[in-house]
């Protein structure tokens, strides 16, 4: 079935805030087996709204806006669902009801705005909202099915988890008698291209699960997809496909679905009962912030170094005064001194360290913007990597980062 | 004049990223007077983004698009503007070449979808990516401009800042003899209903410049911006409103334009030729890390320390058992040995330190989620400041990192 989604709101077109709604709605409804191949936004224009959603409902099944619902004269979603549909707005009296009582629960008395908030166009209803004063609007109208959201999105998600999302499922498996199931692999370490090239056969064929790869900046995913009746049917499928990829692609699949590249390594360190410590120098702290942003890291993080300067390399992790003059802060042999040192000083079982030059200053005629050593200890000894990612200053920590998580997590694991 | 923004990406449709490519594009086209009314999303299907292209030229002077720019055969927005303006594509011979240097460098040989990147519609010109191998396209065709720009968001950033927006403000000084210029004050510490209160007749009053007040989760903006023919008509305007409002709110502008809360610590700093040192907790490296993302750091922030166990506070601060055991890891007690002990080790002029439970765990029934402690420690002695944020685990981290910067901010400025 094809969805569409219109979001609504002149805010969103001057820029002030990203519409995560239409993200969130995006997941959903492609997580239960629509199709959106579009999404519109549009300001608080009521001539504009109607014509997007003339156009949305000539191409889709369902289309769901957000915004617009809200008590000021700016908020016209209701007005515009009224004329694009020819029914008549009337005020539900239930819902007049709770919105007095809710004022009258403050001491306020509700205006005309407020009231206008209790109407719905004729055949239609109205969708409870727990966490505001606006309800949603569901209105099946010939072929398509309209759905109004309040903006905000915590009110958004409550009205799609408690209503619209049970809804819309039995009405998918009522059309098409299954729903989809999807299920996504996280890779590092490897380009589009290259993992294109050892996943052709799979990607070529029109197979079940479908699958289908994304990149996104440092970022590869593999995403599976099949339609089934039921979960099982689908997780045996699943199962098998995600197999045969992690044979062909190896220590590169770092995670599942949510898990992020410090969760996985947060758990590889869990798995194996060690913890970490970090010591940075290009990164500036970011690798010790993504290993924190785990709920639970406590656990196996135990405390991280940020030697920017030469001296807290020296005092903290006791890198030799030799090294920096005979070869640099960024060199190898500084990366492997760092780990060497973090670890000894914390007593952690594994140490990352990485040293290099973020740019846009600091480059010297052997020295370019972009290069790193990123280096990993633990009992075996210490192994060490050089890169060169020139980028933004901010690409490059990102990058950084991830990667050294990654030598973690291969390390941890007796990948690498 | 008319700009439409044109989003392309499957992975978008999937609800996998947020558009903050659109978001930001909205704000930059309206910061220079463009009008944005209308904002579609489509997927990587050449059909339906060539349909959507011609919509939005029947309505635009200005269609910028973002992603669609790779390699892969799904990136296919080359071929859709092509098709859509009727203007073949060929090779430019420059761009080849800086590709083919690139996959050099790299001992790489590039692919004929690698070399698909070159390609530009007759008539177009091709624009430089400092920092990715996708160029972008600018094309005027007939009564519209047609902008291509590649989906990362740094790639697409750079583009935007040293070729497009030049191009833009000169075009609508073309059209309209003058452009809009707009200034924005970032405040911190502060919430928008209490900045709404202390500007009230500025607000109110439709003046020139217009002033108006923007509110997004942790931050509060105020914009001015008026239309004049010239940088320095417009910039005398803009310095006595900017006077104004700053009498009015002291200490909470942090910032202006670009410049963001780290950059501005950076800034008082180097003014006053102090350097820092940062101990962290519940932070976990990123207020560290923050500093460090702006260039030159080096030159006042000497090393952090991430502290998550007791034991590293301890053995790298000197926190003493005694604390601990009295008051715990989140107290003022330990906030404020913690940034004593980082001043002494580290030999800075200032330290902050900041302790708290960031959660969703960890609490205790005196201690909930959200509590924090930041301390500043400087010659004069230390300052220490209890806070209570709930909310998850990120946003707390963000909120902390913000305010512990703003008071290393007012403190080396003399502000308290």
């Amino acid at each position: 079935m094809q969805a569409e989604i219109v979001s609504i709101g002149t805010e969103l077109l001057l820029g002030e805030i990203d519409d995560t709604n239409a993200t969130y709605l995006c997941r959903q409804l492609t997580g239960i087996g629509f199709d959106v191949e579009r999404r519109q936004t549009v300001d608080d224009n009521r001539g504009r709204i109607v014509q997007v959603l003339q156009e949305a409902r000539r191409r889709s099944d369902l289309i769901i806006i957000t915004g617009g619902l809200g008590p000021t004269p700016d908020d016209l979603t209701r007005e515009a669902l009224a004329q694009v549909t020819g029914r008549p707005l009337h005020t539900d009296g239930a819902a007049e009801q709770r919105l007095q009582a809710f004022f009258a629960a403050r001491g306020i008395t509700p205006t005309a705005n407020n009231l206008k908030q209790c109407q719905v166009p004729r055949g239609g209803q109205l969708l409870y909202n727990s966490c505001g004063t606006a309800p949603g609007i569901l209105l099946e109208h010939e072929d398509c099915i309209f759905i109004a959201l309040p903006g905000p999105p915590p009110e958004m998600h409550q009205m799609m988890s408690n209503d619209v999302l049970p809804y819309l499922e039995d009405k998918v498996k009522e059309a098409e008698g299954q729903i989809l199931y999807t299920r996504t692999l996280h890779l590092c370490d490897i380009g589009e291209s290259s993992a294109a090239e050892l996943l052709a056969d799979i990607l070529d064929n029109e197979g079940n699960p479908a699958v289908a790869l994304y990149a996104s900046p440092g970022q590869v995913r593999v995403r599976m997809s099949t339609k089934a009746g039921s979960q099982s049917a689908a997780s045996r499928r699943l199962n098998r496909a995600e197999q045969d990829i992690r044979q062909r692609l190896g220590a590169h699949v770092y995670g599942v679905d949510d898990e992020t590249m410090e969760m996985a390594v947060g758990n590889a360190l869990l798995a194996a009962g060690a913890t970490l410590t970090v010591a940075e120098s290009c990164t500036g702290g970011l690798i010790a912030s993504r290993i924190t942003d785990v709920s639970g890291s406590s656990r196996y993080f135990l405390n991280g170094y940020v030697t920017y300067s030469n001296e807290s390399k020296k005092r903290l992790l006791g890198v030799s005064e030799g090294i920096l003059e005979d070869y640099g802060a960024v060199s190898e042999e500084c990366g492997r001194a760092m780990a060497e040192g973090a670890r000894q000083d914390s007593g952690a079982d594994y140490a990352v360290a990485v040293t290099g030059i973020a740019g846009p200053t600091g480059a010297t005629s052997d020295k370019p913007v972009g290069l790193v050593y990123i280096a990993v200890a633990d009992e075996q000894g210490t192994v060490c990597e050089e890169h060169n990612w020139p980028g933004t200053r901010q690409q490059f920590k990102q990058r950084v980062a991830q990667m050294a998580l990654n030598m973690v997590r291969k390390r941890v694991m007796g990948l690498v």
